[in-house]
């Protein structure tokens, strides 16, 4: 926890993600939040353009991330191995608690889970477009891509939700493995 | 073209659609609608709610055939084929030349992508429930809804943007085929 005291950014998304787990996103100001992290009000904004960003700003990194986790993978590694493997180490990143909480705010306020649901998808297309950088044909990075991101959504849920699923990683492999009997 | 004619739902849709496509979704009032229509806003608003509503019409049907469909399917059909099978059926409903209007005017607005995943997620949601009541394990019934629901937007791609592809349901399994190879 040491972490929050020193950095105004993370100190203001633990803030915000309490808060609007007390009261809800719409009840809750940028004010709210600024005072509850011990900063002000244009601090806030020096990191989040608004209160709804506080919740996003992690998918750029994420996403930069899974790409070049994908652009350095061994290129014996199947398409949709690849993916999934990217994808999983990037979800090794998440903090349960937080991860827990936000998705509970999310699920809580429709246009915050439309918006999350378009950063999948933006992150489904990146994905797609990291496979065919390494050769894969459209179709194929199309399918490996989508089919990557249902393990990932599968696995996050089961994480979050199951306390003895094991760690993210853990959850990634066992949805993949259930999949291929699925379609097996 | 002789429905459009006496559906007054129909021609709205129809008119609704074309000037999306020439002036934008925020350009168009639902005035400029009825009267394309050749009907009062009165009559725009027995049928829908506002002008996105339009466009999302079709999803409460589309979603309770498919839900019925894999309540009838045959027992001894694997929990994906069963969702797949009933996704498809669903699908080879829609009209091409109108799908490819629509999905324009969806690409084209941020907010209106939004509320498609979103429908696309509650339609995950359903499938996923409707196996669970044929006895299908949690488990397994989220990972098969979920990924049929990836071979629907995967087909529907596909069958919007190549006009080599075929009927609705030929896409669909023809995407099902290359995910049984990239997991297999």
């Amino acid at each position: 926890m040491g972490r929050w005291l020193e950095d105004a950014q993370g100190r203001l998304q633990h803030s915000a993600l309490e808060l609007f787990g007390e009261r809800g996103f719409e009840q809750t100001t940028v004010a709210d939040i600024a005072d509850r992290a011990g900063v002000t009000e244009r601090t806030f904004f020096r990191y989040f353009a608004d209160k709804r960003e506080v919740l996003f700003a992690g998918s750029r990194e994420l996403q930069a991330a899974v790409v070049e986790a994908i652009a350095s993978a061994p290129s014996t590694l199947s398409p949709l191995d690849t993916a999934c493997g990217a994808l999983s180490s990037g979800g090794s990143l998440f903090v349960r608690a937080y991860s827990q909480q936000r998705s509970a705010v999310i699920a809580a306020n429709p246009s915050l889970h439309e918006r999350e649901l378009l950063k999948l998808a933006t992150m489904g297309a990146a994905v797609a477009g990291a496979l065919r950088a390494r050769g894969v044909s459209d179709e194929n990075a199309a399918v490996a891509a989508e089919t990557a991101m249902t393990v990932f959504k599968l696995a996050f849920e089961r994480w979050i939700s199951d306390p003895g699923s094991g760690e993210f990683e853990q959850c990634s492999t066992d949805v993949l493995r259930q999949l291929r009997q699925l379609t097996g």
